[in-house]
């Protein structure tokens, strides 16, 4: 079967990484479309026209949208090649719990912690630390969080092992210290480095540059709140 | 096979009774626990540590959180009976999508609408609007959301079918009116009275009760912070 596959996202997108590294581990051929958000294309539009937002996939001309939802799909769809979910129902429940948890949860108090300062950065990392307890948990016995190879999790949570050392270099807060989350230390180490992920992660100075420009704004709003 | 399924749940909770919903679609027998949310009891906590939320499905001793993966996790573990997402990889990635689209974008529209009033509450609108018109398109040429029978979607939606024309009548807002969304009202009034459905409806007195109360303080908020 000839099978069209296209992946719409960006140079920078950590969620459209997971459709990627998916693709990626099922050996599925795709077609990259680099979308720029600063300047939607129309076939951006017309594929998720409710949010606008890559990743978007498109499988022999049927698109969809919201990467934990593409991830199931791919799954679902080549099944026999490198299963990303577990088998047994009841940690497939676990599997997307956590994931959900890590868009829900872990990622919005890490961006808040990101773009903030001072004393307000003080309280905004308290829920930081505390989301990070939980998946340190859920880490204890395994190498990765999907256990001895990586997962539908371990790539939910990509984004953890790119984008918190960048945010530690930008803001000099130490989000993850190898004495409070050895767990998530090794695990974002060993995460990084499997060839497959490696090869996938965006130019880091590029990043930083476009974080440090992301946060600016943030920075600049809270100095002119400032109690006079 | 003694299956053990216990149901932690609140009276009034709509994500509960997708929960409720799906089991008796699937003729599953089980325990109801109540919970009173003011005194969140040690089970609720053990259970759902991270959320301390209703709904929890516990089957044979392992708890789950989160109203649609427990569908998820239902669906997988019944699997003969009443399937509730479809069987194509591609119709299921479309019940999930507007499945999560009710829980970020629909719900939380019509809340705000529901808490404000005046020029607030006009502004509030019209998100509403353009999500239930999303939602319009979605039950074109399709009696529920999931086709002849209700499934995976209409259990997500289904707090639409009883919450809508409540929020409505303390507001005397009207959201949902059978011009504007002559399948949306349809849909209300075909998914509300299919017997297993209806047959699960909170009291509306003490529904109204309640939501009367949880009002109030946007309102009072709102008063206190008037412009001079």
């Amino acid at each position: 079967m000839a099978e069209e596959v296209k992946v719409l996202r960006t140079w920078s997108s950590p969620f459209a990484l997971r459709i990627v590294w998916a693709l990626k581990l099922k050996g599925v051929e795709y077609e990259t479309i680099l979308e720029d958000l600063s300047s939607k294309s129309p076939l951006l539009v017309q594929y998720n026209p409710v949010y606008k937002k890559v990743p978007v996939l498109v499988h022999n001309g049927k698109a969809m949208a919201e990467s934990l939802l593409i991830l199931e799909y791919i799954d679902e769809t080549w099944k026999q090649k490198y299963p990303l979910l577990p088998e047994d129902p009841y940690e497939r429940a676990r599997a997307r719990f956590w994931a959900k948890f890590s868009d829900d949860k872990v990622l919005p108090s890490i961006w808040d912690a990101f773009t903030t300062q001072g004393k307000e950065q003080e309280e905004a990392i308290m829920p930081v630390m505390e989301n990070l307890k939980l998946l340190e948990e859920e880490l204890r016995g395994k190498k990765f969080f999907s256990g001895e190879t990586i997962g539908f999790l371990d790539l939910a949570l990509g984004w953890l092992a790119n984008l918190v050392s960048m945010f530690e270099e930008i803001t000099g807060l130490k989000m993850i210290d190898e004495e409070t989350f050895p767990l998530l230390v090794a695990w974002i180490h060993d995460f990084s480095h499997v060839p497959l992920i490696q090869e996938t992660w965006p130019p880091r100075d590029r990043m930083l540059t476009k974080f440090r420009a992301m946060r600016e704004p943030y920075l600049a709003a809270a100095r002119n709140h400032l109690p006079k």
